[in-house]
């Protein structure tokens, strides 16, 4: 053991949390759902490495706060840069220019896992989040865009939502560039005006408004520096993102797909972008349309809980031809607070028999009867904690136990336990401190043959 | 877009690699038998951060060959240093230490995940591993030590072994503080002398007698440097390493326990030290009796696939008392790699259904088939990728697809498809490079009605 001079804070730095029993039964359900479609529509799992060469997955991330452009980064021995992946998309992209030539195209796969942004952390936003997303690589037509938010659309309809409680917007790249043609900015700017419009759903039109001028102070005081363009330049984006008649081949192609799911709501919205810097084409973003409180139950605005697009010219960074690539990702930290607020998740507990130790001696007994308990598969514990019997009881209570048993010398030699029905018995237990007492208290108590455990333990159970 | 001038190369630094779905797949097989176990148990899931304030998890690596200590790590924006964690001990006395008055102890907790380690990276040794933890807090008594032996045992007979297949070793640190009191080293030289017997399996006891002494050659060429303890310093070390009989009172227990296990391979070996410097009392792990071999056919030495103790003194580095804290670890991905040499997991594949796109015309029919064989819970592609059937056909091939239908305007117009069993008509799809020669091929091929689509398929399925 290394000697230690000053202690350390048992602190976690800011922006991470710990992941207690309920998130994870939730990510797992809510993963399990999403999993269950992407299989269905074809995707293959594959996870690549958290970690990459720095340079091989660029730094793409919108609104960068930090000199690391917003990625976690370390050198190598060899001095290289190395990242912690901040997204699932741009570590694809090198997966799939290393395994070109082996890989099967049309290539959909699907990954769930963390991904880590070094950004400004505050409530509700952590350094550290879960995503699951879904890429095809080496499919041109759009048809594969649609069939993407239409899969999005079966997987927010499968977690309980129903259609008027979501939509998914969409929108293309490229009307933005004609756009630009027709605006006198500087190529540098154009970034920057994206994700101002990015801003839209947070900040309102006049909020974006202004940082495509001269910037805006935030709610926190901080200044949002401007893009600096003119007000008849700003105008004339102001209009673009409020026209809902535009379209081109590609969403017209992407549209008649679409047109097969009259039913599910999917619509243009030239306001999109998404914040990410890679996307080339078809863009598209799944927002949920109902009231999302904080912790403080105040209505928040949510943004988006799925987004994706094209990402064509990703790959090619490699050294390759442009690869056609297409994905989503979906927000499941973020989509299961909202799920959990609309009730649409329910999270019961495995139940628990603990076994009272009252005498290391008699071990062997307690031991069999927990190998039994076990063996049909129910969660049993031996209590190793305390000697003490009132001590033990209260850990169950705390515990939320289901059953407890308490088998001594004298009952043992009988071939008897005592079984209690913790949930019967909550209320009188909390007075009990030793095992006198707690034979008084009767509620949900009884003395059966050992060889009737099971069927016991099963009776109360179910 | 950013510009990019030279072109980043699509690799993964060393020690990284990403994960098939055949890895992934048996990952989650083990992870499950592990997990139902450790749940039968009483243990609950707790998932701690990745990343750590530095000084909180600390550096208790064995022969860490880097300059940071064998951990990932980079410096927060206020300058402090943050870590990967390199296992998940460390921040769990952590999270203890930071949510002490709130656990209901005995507190039992499992958590499977990454862990990641800045070592020198070789062959089948990556920096990214996957483990598996399940942790006790708040129990003194040795019993419990044994009951996540005896766990353990029941682990591996569940994953396929038999018990003659693997052993528990189990040691105790307390016996070499005794040992030590009565040789002549320094104090700096224990946590050096320990990490030299642990070399034991890989170097046989003429190895770690040359490491306690003057060191030793690596058959790499690297020189490894001794601890540079006098010959009759080592003599005694060696000679307690080999004596099978020694005892003390936390080892009497804890054979008290075990003893209601007969037949599980679970026996005292003074030569398990156990490399990380945090274990305090009771010491195990698991390993395997069956020779598992290389990439090349070569057997090796595989070294332990679980390992754990005692880490009493871990959660009062953050200025509490001492906390009686201990856990098992299970190397996953090197079970796994056992598991397979031993055939004891099968990983077979979901069924795959493509629909050929003769016509961007046909989608609305094309979609309404994928449709119905999706809400069974069967995987199906509509072709986007190309026009070209013959090439649609190499995909599914490529793909090892099970089924694929063809429907054109004319079979369409007569309510008719053309399904193919492609694991049937394997051989002869080789040939076929347009429509006309496809029909040729007959075998497995067949026109049905549309409306008899899921009867037709799942007879070719079942």
């Amino acid at each position: 053991m290394s000697k230690i001079k000053n202690n350390p804070k048992a602190i976690l730095p800011k922006g991470f949390k710990d992941s207690d029993i309920e998130i994870l039964n939730l990510r797992k359900k809510v993963s399990k759902i999403i999993e269950k479609e992407c299989l269905k529509y074809g995707f293959i799992e594959l996870d690549t490495s958290t970690i990459e060469y720095t340079e091989s997955i660029g730094k793409f991330l919108p609104d960068v706060d930090r000199p690391s452009g917003g990625v976690f980064s370390f050198q190598d021995d060899d001095e290289k840069w190395l990242s912690l992946r901040y997204d699932l998309t741009a570590p694809l992209a090198r997966y799939v220019a290393q395994n070109y030539q082996d890989l099967v195209k049309p290539f959909k796969r699907y990954q769930s896992g963390l991904v880590w942004r070094n950004e400004k952390p505050g409530p509700g936003r952590y350094r550290e989040f879960f995503q699951f997303d879904a890429d095809v690589v080496g499919v041109d037509s759009t048809l594969i865009d649609a069939e993407l938010c239409v899969m999005v659309c079966d997987i927010l309809i499968n977690l309980g939502l129903n259609t008027s409680q979501f939509e998914i917007k969409f929108s293309n790249r490229e009307i933005w560039t004609e756009l630009f043609s027709n605006l006198d900015v500087k190529e540098d700017d154009l970034p920057k005006i994206l994700r101002a419009v990015d801003k839209k759903d947070r900040l309102g039109i006049e909020g974006v408004n202004e940082l495509l001028q001269k910037g805006r102070k935030d709610v926190s005081g901080d200044f949002m520096e401007g893009v600096g363009l003119s007000e008849t330049d700003a105008d004339k984006i102001i209009s673009f993102i409020t026209n809902s008649n535009q379209s081109n081949a590609q969403m017209e192609e992407f549209n008649s797909y679409i047109k097969n799911f009259p039913d599910y709501p999917i619509r243009f919205d030239s306001s999109v972008v998404r914040g990410l810097d890679y996307y080339t084409g078809m863009i598209f973003e799944a927002e949920l349309l109902v009231d999302i409180k904080n912790e403080k139950g105040e209505k928040i605005v949510f943004g988006s809980v799925a987004g994706g697009g094209r990402y064509d010219r990703l790959i090619s960074r490699f050294g390759k031809e442009d690869v056609p690539a297409t994905g989503i990702s979906i927000g499941v930290d973020r989509l299961i607070v909202a799920l959990n607020q609309l009730d649409l998740l329910d999270n019961k507990k495995n139940p628990l028999v603990v076994i009272a130790n009252l005498d290391n001696q008699n071990m062997p007994d307690y031991i069999s009867m927990a190998k039994e308990i076990r063996n049909e598969g129910i969660a049993c514990e031996i209590s190793f904690g305390s000697k003490n019997l009132g001590k033990q009881l209260k850990y169950c209570d705390r515990k939320g136990a289901d059953i407890v048993i308490i088998a001594g010398d004298e009952e043992l030699k009988k071939g008897e336990i005592s079984i209690k029905d913790l949930n019967k018995g909550k209320e009188v237990s909390k007075d009990i401190v030793d095992r006198d007492k707690w034979k008084e208290a009767k509620a949900g108590q009884q003395t059966i043959n050992r060889s009737d455990l099971m069927t016991a333990l099963n009776e109360i159970l179910n």
